[in-house]
This record gives C-alpha cells, structure tokens and sequence, in this order.
C-alpha cells in the first residue's frame, strides 16, 4: 500500500517549512558568526545589517523575486516581473492529485529563506566600512533582480536547467552567487584603512569574540541540514526519505571534512590551528557538498569537503596578496569552495558532465560579478557607499548608530 | 484516497511536538535578549530568572494550570481546578478514529509552552531590581491561575470562544496577559534608581550585550514559527497543511515589517536607526500578527508588522513619560502590539468582528492587569518586591546570587 | 485504516533525521556552556576543541564505531571491525514491508550525533590544561573502540540486551561512559594549578560568562528532545507518537525538577541560589531521566530530575575534596546523575530489574574507566596529555592557538 497522495502533499509541504526554518536560523548563524569577527567597534552595525538584509530580502523576493525565478521561465532567461500571489487552493492542484504536490506558501517559504542567504554572504566581506543604506540597496536588488534571473537559469527550469546544469541546493546558485556579489562590492568599497600597509604588510584585525564566531558556525551547520535536505524538495515518498537521509549524512561529513583538513594543513603550514581558519573550513566543508550532496559515498563527501577546507587556507593569503579585504573570509568560503563544490559533482554524480558544470559557474560567475559591479559602482556614485575616514576610525557602532555594542565594556563592571 | 485516521493521528501530534520544541527554545530567546539589554551587573540573575521561571510555569501548569484552563470549561469563566493526569490510552478515543486526534501528552507540551512564554514576558520589564524568589511566586500564580483562567475564556471554550472571540496563536491571551501582568508589576516594583531624574529627564541605561540580544530576538523569531505555525493545532489534512504553510509565511512577513518599518521610522525621526528599537520591531511585529496569521495576504502581514513596529516607536517615549521603567520594552512590544494585533483581525478575517474583539481585548485587559496588581501588591506587603537601594547599585548578581557574569570584565585577560 | 508501510518508513527515517539534527545542536550547546565556564585565556581552545572533537567523532563512527557497536553482535560482546557502508537501497528490505523499517543513513546519523555527545562530555572535564592533539587522540579511541564496544552490549543487541538492560536514550551507555572517561582522564591529567592550595583550601576559578553557560543550557535542554524523543526509534504508529509524546514531556519535567531541586537546596544550605550549580541541575535532571523517560508519570519525572540535581550539589564539593578538578562540573552531571537514573529505572518500568540495572552500571563502569584510563596513560606516556606550568598560565589560547577568544578585552573599544 502506496504513501496517499493528500498524506504526499502534507510531508511534502512539511518538509519545506521545517527545513525553511532550519535555514531561516542560518541568518542568525550568520549575525553571530559576523558579530564575532568584526571587531567590538563595528558590532551592533553588523547585527543590525544581518536582520535587516534577512527582512529586505524577504520582501523583495515577493515583490519581484519568486516570479521573476519561477514564472513562466520555460528554458529562458528569465521570468514575469509581477509580485508572488499564493494560491491558497492548492489542494485542487493537478500536483494534489498525483502525489508530488505541496502548498505554494511552503515552497514559497523555502525558496525565500534561499535569497536571504545568499544576501547575507555578502555582509560579511563588506564589513566595518560600508553604509547601512547603501548596502541594503544593494541588497534589495540582489534579492529582487539579480539574484532571481540566475536562478531562473537552473532552478525555474531556465537555459542551464535544459542543458543538464547539476546544484543540487545551490554551491553555484546561492554562494558562489553570493561571492561574485561580495567580490565586487570589496573591489569598489576598497579595503579598511590600515589593513594593508604600503609597505605591503597585511594588519591583522582580529575578531571581537571567537565564542560568538563558533556559535554562528555550529548554527549555520545545523541550518545547513534543512538548506541541503530540504533540497529534496519532498518527503512523500520512501525514495525521498533515503535520498534525504543520505544528503544529512554527507552534508555533516563534508563539514567535518573540512574542519579536520584545516585543522591539519594549519598544524602542519602554522605549527598552531587557527580557530576562526577552522571555522571557514567548516562553512567551505558544507559549501562544497552543496552542489551534490546526494550521490558521494561517506568517504567522497569526506574528500569533497576536505578539499573545501584546502581551499580556504589557500585562497584567504591570496586575497591578502591582491589586497581585497574579505573580512570574515566569505569569498574563499562561499565563492571559491562553492565553485569546487559545482566542478566536483560529476565524480560522483554521472548524469553530470564536466563542461556543463563549468559552463553554469562560468556563465553565473559571469553574470553576477558584472550586474553586481554595475549595481555598486552605481550605488557609490549616486549616494556613496563607504563611510568617512574618521567614521571607520572611531567605529561604525558609534557614528552610523549612535551606540556602543558592548557600553560597559573595558569600564569594570560598576557603570552607572 | 485520504490521510488515514492514524497518520493523521501521527502528525497531528507530531506537530504539536515539534512547533512544541520551537516555542520552548523561545525561552531561551527571552534569556539571550534579556540578558542583552540589562546591565553587566546584573546579566547572571535575569538568566536564573528565565530558566527557572521556565522551569516553574511547567510545574504549576502541571499542578492546577492546565485543567483550569480546558477541563469543563463549557462556555464559562473556568475549568477545574486539579492536576493534568495524561491519558496513555489516548489511541481508543473517538478523535482517533474520525482522524482529528492527537496525543494528550504532545497537546500539553504545546500548551505548557504556551504559559512559559507568557511568564518570560515579565522578567524583562521588572529586571535589575526585582527580588528572585518574589518574583518566582509571582510566575507560580500567573502559570497556575492567572494565565489559565483567562485562557479558559477562549482556548478552553469558555464565554469568549463562544462570543466568537478571534486570537489565532495569542496576541492578547499570551502576549498582552503578559504585558498586562509586566505593567501591574512596574507600577508596584516603581522605576530603577536613576532612570527619571527629578528635573525630568530620562538617563538612558544602554544593555551590556547587543549581539546577545540580537541572538535572543533571531532565536525569537525562529520559535514564532513553532508558536503561530503549531496553533494551526493539526497537521493530518492538506486543508491543516496549507493553512499552515501561509501562517509560517505572514508570520515571517510581519517580522520583516516591523524591522523595516522601526529603520525608516528611527532614521526619519531620529537621524540614526536604533538597534533596540529594530530588535524590538521585529518582535512587535510578531506579537502583531499572532492574533490572526492565517487569513491575510502577504502585503497585509507586512503592514500588520509594519504597524506593529510603528506602535512600539509610539510607546516606549511615551512610558518614559509616565515614569513607567520597562528595561527591556516589553511592554510596547507584547501589550501594545498584542492589542493592535487583536483588533486588527477582522481587517482580513470576515468570521471577525471588531466589536468582540474589543470584548475580549478589554475583558482579559481588566482581568490580568487588576489580578496581576493584587497579587504583587499583596506579594510586596508580605514579602517586599524591590531589592535594597544598596543592592540595586551594586547589582544583583554580586548581591541575590554572590558571583559575577563576566568576572574577569574590566581586568585584562590574565587574572589568575 | 492503518498506516501504510510506505509512510511509516518515511516518518519513522523523517523522526531520526530531525531529532538527530536536535542532537547535533547539543555539539554547540556544550561548546557555549564549557566555552562560559572556563576562563576567558582558554576559551577559544574549548571552542576548538568542541567543533574539532565533533567532526572527528562522526569520522571514526564512521571507519569503525557503528559496526563495531551493531554489525553481527548476535547477543556477544561486540560487532565487527569494519567501515560503514550505508544501503541505499532500504526500500526493499523486509522492515520495508512490514512497516518498521527507516533509511539506513537515517539511523546512522542518529546513532553518530549519539557518539559526538559521549565525546562532548570530556572536554569539559580536562579543560584549561589539556593540549589539543592528545586530547583529540583520545576522542578518536573513545568513538572508534570504546563507545561502540560497551554500546554493543545493549543497543547494539549484546549480552547486557540479552538480560533485560534498561537504558532507554543512554543514561549509562552515553552519559555515565562520557563521564568514566572524563574521570580517568582528570586522573590521569591532574588538577589545574592553583585550584588546591597545599592548605587544602580550594579556589575558586569563575566562568569567564555566564550568559553564554546560560545559552548552552537552554541549547542542551532544546536538543535533549531529539535525544529522548528520537530514542523511541521509530514516528510510524499511534503508538510509537504516544510514547514520543510522553517522553518529551518526561524530559522538560525532569529538567524542571532538576532546576528547582537546585535553587531550593542552594538557597537553604548557601543562603545564595547558584547560576551556574542551577544549569548544572537542569542537565542532571535531563541524564536522570533519559534511562527511562517513557514510563514515569510527569511527578516522578519531576522527582526523578530533582534527585539528579542534588546529586550535583552533594558531589560537587566531594569532587572537590578528592582534588579532582573537573572545570564544568560533568563528572557530577554525567557520570553520578547518569547512575542514578539508571538505577532508577525499576521504581516506575515494571519490566527492569534492579540487579540488571546494577549489572550494566557496573559492568559498563568498569569497562569505561579501566579502558579510558588505560588509553589516557597510553597517551600521557608516548606524548604528554598535559601543557606547561607557563602555557597554563599564560593559557591555551595564546599558546596553543596563538590567538585570543576577545582580543579587544580589557582594551576599551577603540584598539585599532
């Protein structure tokens, strides 16, 4: 006796919203994760850019988004530019019916939370020397434009979709995505001041609370089961359940791959471990499986991870090198573990193929890091995204807000 | 072929334990929050406070709160008061057999959280002078009458369910009881010592933490899902499932409104955006549209949130002014925005009526706010609620527990 | 109409996923709570080792501990040295049909979530002066030989499941084995320096941040659902939901007690509750009830947690006078709390005995203590379990990392 389809319809919606709050936390995971590597200075203005972005994007992805990703794309270039009206009838569906539907409202919800993730890549990079107003701007149009159209290439079933593009949840379309962004807005904001002498020496700036940054890791890691598994995108069949029981596994083994790769590779290189590289190697760890987190046996997702993290200790010098100052080290994790991520699924995966793959990072890599360069170079020259010099200096917390993320701070505890 | 009675026997239930878990992680919520917006010196004793007045509303809805709120209740006033003996047997009961069953164990956890959330509404707004074990008595009577007699009025089926009265998931029943309760308590705790000067003015007393309460707020909105998504209260059929999918989105969009609507508000206002301001509009705007999530559209639920957080930049001056010292806003965010939610209702909801929701917003209004002032009057005549003016300026950490929450703060890294 | 075979598969594979996601989370809730409670010079290496011993733990459940624990134990002492190689293609076993069966990495990644707690429990206990590689040497024997040997003998289907052992979610299996293992090392490893004075006096060593203990509790408490409900190991009948629902409301209660137990007891004997003695109780409550939470009523839940925390409060001074320094207190947690709600068992399961009780505390102690001490020596002698006097003293995070958890601490906020 078969699953029912309205029992279908039911698991299946479930399984979006439980996994759309899962992700939902990641925008939390990544508030704290950037609270911690900021220094104290610049805190309570990346608490507020993170629940910001979270909203803004939401919204826009109403607005433009969902329809411009899903509607009527039919193997082109983009869909209708109308706001997301939800069908609440759903249950007459055809999909009802058939047993693979589910409610508008949960994909919705599912595909949304997606947007705000990939907005909250970006915040990070840009850190400690970006406006707020001039970022969300960006922001609203990466939720509801540029994000959407590259998205409608694979997932709305566009170009990339017809020629066989493999992501499974998005190494391409939500981090790397989100990395191009991130690497253009660092080439046009520039870095912070001091962090590159001209003697060419690199500043550390370390971050205000490692604590802060280890939770905003573990919680991206347990919102990342519902970002993978529920890319699935259904629970109502036993078919299901095993491929997304198979996706939680890997997912968690390629994060572990990553956090024990850096882990070696900075004992060895180093002589000590860096906490806040380890970290990354978690979040690259899960940015790689996430193009394919159905197919790898346990030891491949181990690998594919492990490579992740490889990735990270290699690429965080060099962008040091080219002076763009990364300030959490989204770029390496998001954009570069996430195109390795896309390049790598056809050695697990065999109804993948090599070029397809390149082609689908090329040609988003491509779009995004353009529009976005145009969106901020625009953006810098109609309001001007960076802050002033003395502004940056005595912290963005105390000018832009008009506060202090931590008052007491380095006063005992008696104030007041 | 339809659900059959058992799996929706198995989801009805399994819902109640998962949104269950959600909510009872809002005390944690309430905790990092709190624990955000007080003073260094007394951080450790508002997180004793969360934890074990969760820990008390579960006993006293044990003792006598839940059978006072739901059993025999019958259109009245009250149920009866006797502890909560759960049916292992709940597999034979006749909602078993027509498929709107569940189990009554997973329908107590729900409800149980449900009373915990409201009692952590209190300790923010009395925090840095209340006594701990005073306090506590008074969470022990809100849990196990106060709270359950006026939710009788409506979940339990009493005189206001049948009126046709409309609180979805408890803006007023949960939230403005709360606020109810918080405000009868200022009113006798009286204002910390400092706050209002005699010459008028209003000292500001900034919150040690503000990533930690970004924490709370976000660990807050990601329970909300679990408070508003749970109250849909089944999940065996698709007609549950799609009302649950669209409750899981407004919610999330009235949040998104109350954030956007408090930053453009504060910038336009103030010339800079208030982070406690933004925190609280995201929570206003989930006290907003908890009355009623499951009947607006989209651009509505953000409006509802909107308002809500407009509502909050309204009244916390306006408490000022009348010298009623709420430390961490709650009084804005769950009495003021519980009520708007409530009358809100009927805008989006024809089985509404705005006249029975003033009913029900007024009568629980009158009742929780002049029950909760005898109690703490009567628990401050024979016990004394406020804290020695010494012990206030000294913190109660180092004075009611004897430790300090960050003890080696202000000392460099190396003491001992 | 019963539950089809089909869905039962899905729901029961759906509830190892996501309460095994819970799980996971417990790995962060440890990394906050011993993250508050060491000093502020070590906190960075206790996140390190947190995630690091997470990631590792996964790896070696995944070279040998599952089928050490499970593959061919037929009633003996152990299964076979072999890597686990998960079925994909469950859909066609016999369990399948019958409508007990879930996805083979469905249960895989609930029993490794399982190991990464045992391992969580130790870092606690030899923090602030273990070094890093030896201690992680350590974790790689404990959940590649030493978890899966002692789990064979019950969940596994060995000699001690044979007799009628009891030990529904691991109280003894997962909670007092991590608590031996913690024994034999602080044993091995010695006291922190400083903590007993030659006069027998002991210092006290305070938490560098009690908001963050707090937020490892409440985390711990949230994932302990998935740990207690998940152990039912199966969603896919009214009974198996009935239990579940009974076991979650079991846990919450049993925390309850456990937290009230404490403040009672504190309050009396000290005249002061203690914060962190509080969150200690409320983990104690949650070990002593996961032997057995599927039986008790909700007042001997209560009982029965609050027993577990007056064990912390007797065995924490005792510790202390035998000079066994335990920083987090998990030895009275784990170990003592846990024996005791195995113990327990009999007084409300009418199906356990207490000589069987009896027979696998001690059994699995021995097995436990003598192996990890034998392996903690071991490792002392070939590289040295412990760090310098002066790395001690200038603490692991500069030394052994080579960072600060909060560089900017102490500083005022303007460093840089």
């Amino acid at each position: 006796m078969p699953v029912s389809p309205e029992t279908s319809y039911i698991l299946n919606s479930f399984s979006f919203l439980i996994h759309g709050v899962l992700v939902m936390f990641m925008a939390c995971g990544f508030a704290m994760l950037e609270a911690g590597l900021v220094r104290t200075k610049n805190v309570a203005t990346i608490c507020l850019k993170n629940i910001a972005l979270y909203s803004l994007a939401g919204v826009m992805f109403w607005i433009s988004g969902y329809n411009l990703m899903y509607l009527n794309v039919d193997g082109g270039l983009l869909g209708t530019l109308l706001p997301w009206v939800g069908d609440t009838s759903a249950l007459q569906s055809a999909d009802y019916v058939d047993g693979g539907g589910y409610t508008a409202h949960s994909d919705w919800f599912f595909q949304m939370v997606f947007v705000a993730t990939t907005a909250s890549i970006i915040s990070g990079t840009v850190a400690e020397r970006i406006r707020l107003w001039p970022f969300l701007l960006f922001v609203a149009v990466l939720a509801g434009v540029l994000y959407p159209i590259q998205g409608a290439w694979h997932w709305g079933g566009g170009w990339l979709a017809e020629m066989g593009f493999a992501d499974f949840a998005g190494s391409t379309l939500v981090h790397s995505a989100g990395g191009w962004a991130a690497l253009a807005g660092v080439m046009i904001i520039g870095a912070r001041k001091g962090k590159y002498t001209k003697t060419g020496q690199v500043s550390p700036m370390p971050g205000s609370s490692l604590p802060l940054a280890t939770l905003g890791t573990f919680i991206l890691w347990f919102g990342w089961f519902g970002f993978n598994g529920g890319s699935q995108l259904a629970l109502g069949s036993a078919a299901d359940v095993t491929a997304m029981s198979i996706i939680y596994v890997n997912t968690n083994m390629a994060a572990a791959g990553g956090v024990l790769a850096v882990m070696v590779l900075t004992q060895i290189i180093y002589g000590k471990v860096d906490l806040s590289m380890v970290l990354n190697g978690a979040l690259a760890g899960l940015v790689s499986i996430t193009a394919g987190p159905d197919t790898p046996e346990i030891w491949q997702a181990i690998l594919i991870g492990g490579v992740g993290g490889m990735i990270v200790i290699i690429t965080v010098p060099l962008l040091d090198r080219l002076k763009l100052d990364d300030v959490v080290g989204a770029i390496p994790v998001h954009l570069c573990a996430g195109i390795w991520g896309t390049l790598a699924v056809p050695l697990t995966n065999a109804d993948a193929s090599f070029i397809t793959q390149l082609t689908g990072v090329v040609s988003i890599g491509l779009f995004m890091f353009f529009g976005s360069l145009i969106v901020w170079y625009g953006i810098d020259k109609l309001f001007g995204v960076r802050v002033s010099v003395e502004e940056e200096f005595e912290g963005l917390d105390k000018m832009e807000l008009g506060l202090e993320a931590y008052p007491e701070f380095g006063m005992g505890s008696h104030k007041i």
